[in-house]
């Protein structure tokens, strides 16, 4: 009989669901809005909703566990969260003890969600081949994950991976949280739109056609539609994002020894015009006896890779973490 | 009976060698040159002369192992050593089984000798209270280990922990390798030496009284000295290094959730002067939710903490590496 889990993706917007099968992936998936505004007690009545309907979609008793992507901190333990953004009111739910009293004693695990992705990559995307990555997400804000061993390395407490915080100038331009040049203040997507504005207004660039007036609208998604339309200048502008990740990686290899970079979110639709030139950089960031098999490699599986990691979460069990 | 292992330090102009009790610490200890050279074949022979006379001060029987920490690359199985710096003529020697036929089938380890520090820290320094750790060497240049759960963090091929080359500035002074604005650039002893000396030689600081004429012989034990002395600008000086030490760290934490940090090595002598400043940069660099429980700690031990991080690598065998 084959086995499956039922990854969830624990979103403020969407709560979304799959059935998955160890081997062949993702068979069945299922969402519903999350109605953060309601309160815990109904997040987590929708959970367990979606959660029954995909067991009843399943032979009896294949289930073997639930896995659970969310924002905000876990703890060691891998059962409660605190504190999640974009969720009211929680402050900290076991979340583990919740589903459990509405589904019964099926086993949950609840993890992170840039963990989550950084999971599913390793097992069910361009992250197989690699034992060890570190994965960056480019998206509103700049995230990460580091799969040590096909495993997620937690640090301390749990919160390892803050990748986007690090620093690449320490005088540089400040982030929502006020650290000086760190990664996000270069490439987080409102970082990125803003250093492009400035750096284009003056320019006959053809994000001048693509964006409004001003370029007052001006984000990542049309500097890589004018790059592909041959502008010079948006190419320019994502080459100089790419160098600003090619440094951050730079360091992240130099303290981790871990030399394949996986790159997700949507920035990372820029593809080669943002990728190359941090392929480039890289190596001039790191000590000369690491820039061997130096890999940046994009990950294109979206919100999917975030199910099959919390599926693989409840596979995995205790030894999904190291 | 009593439990010992010996642990040993291989440095370019002296071989360390110690007897170690696993609770007692450190028992007997021994040095002789290296003679590096000489070549491998002798390099080995001096290290099993000196093994042999403190297998020869203790019970029978009761030496369980040697641990060796060494300069250069490691492989995955803690036996080879390849291409150590200032020892010529090595390529790749493995010198387990080099020890082996020449001293019996005692169990050997070898490691990074960055690596086998911060292990001495975990077990037998400051490190103690800590499960986890980055530990950072100031001295010739920045290097530095992570321990992870009293395990040393290898990364993939066992050359984490790279600290030094860390970019805090990409485009900062060169050091080096050839990286632009990494932390040795700034802390390193040599750069940090002609940082101050730039700074300090237009300025009345008690430094020309302590340095030759135009400050050519500077060093940061003379900025110490200075400092001591009440000098303000020997003061400012550290400060402006600790500084670069406390955003460099900053990185760190953000990406491991790592929030002990050991400091040690010859550099590490200047104290608060250098690390009270970068006990107040570290949490500006840090997210908030990391901001607490944030440890800047130095490790007084010198050399010792080597011969006892080898002595605890042959005690805990495989387990010592995660």
């Amino acid at each position: 009989m084959p086995t499956y889990t039922i990854g969830i993706d624990l979103g403020g917007t969407n709560l979304k669901a799959a059935l998955v099968e160890r081997d062949e992936g993702l068979c069945e998936s299922t969402r519903t809005p999350t109605d953060a505004e309601e309160g815990p007690e109904h997040v987590l009545d929708g959970i367990a909703t979606i959660v029954q309907q995909l067991i009843d979609a399943s032979p009896t008793g294949s289930v073997e566990g639930i896995g659970i992507g969310s924002p905000g901190a876990i703890n060691w333990e891998g059962t409660t969260v605190s504190q999640p953004p974009n969720l009211p009111g929680w402050g900290t739910v076991n979340v583990r003890d919740e589903l459990q009293s509405r589904l019964g004693d099926l086993p949950v695990y609840v993890e992170n969600d840039a963990n989550v992705a950084g999971l599913g990559t390793a097992f069910y995307g361009v992250g197989r081949p690699h034992d060890s990555f570190v994965m960056v997400t480019l998206g509103t804000g700049v995230g990460g994950a580091i799969i040590y061993n096909n495993k997620i390395f937690r640090g301390s407490t749990g919160a390892a991976g803050e990748i986007g915080h690090m620093t690449i100038d320490y005088a540089g331009p400040f982030e929502r949280y006020g650290i000086g040049g760190s990664a996000e203040a270069y490439l987080g997507q409102q970082f990125l739109s803003h250093h492009a504005r400035m750096r284009l207004l003056a320019t006959d660039s053809k994000v001048h056609d693509i964006a409004s007036t001003d370029l007052e609208n001006l984000d990542p998604r049309m500097l890589y539609e004018a790059a592909e339309a041959g502008d010079g200048p948006a190419r320019d502008m994502l080459a100089w994002a790419g160098h600003k990740l090619g440094v951050l990686l730079g360091s992240v290899v130099n303290l981790l020894d871990i030399r394949t970079i996986i790159v997700g979110g949507g920035v990372s639709a820029a593809g080669d015009y943002l990728l190359e030139p941090a392929r480039e950089t890289l190596p001039e960031y790191v000590i000369p006896p690491m820039r061997n098999d130096l890999k940046i490699v994009r990950e294109k599986m979206g919100n999917e890779v975030s199910l099959l990691g919390a599926a693989q979460l409840a596979f995995a069990g205790d030894e999904a973490k190291v």
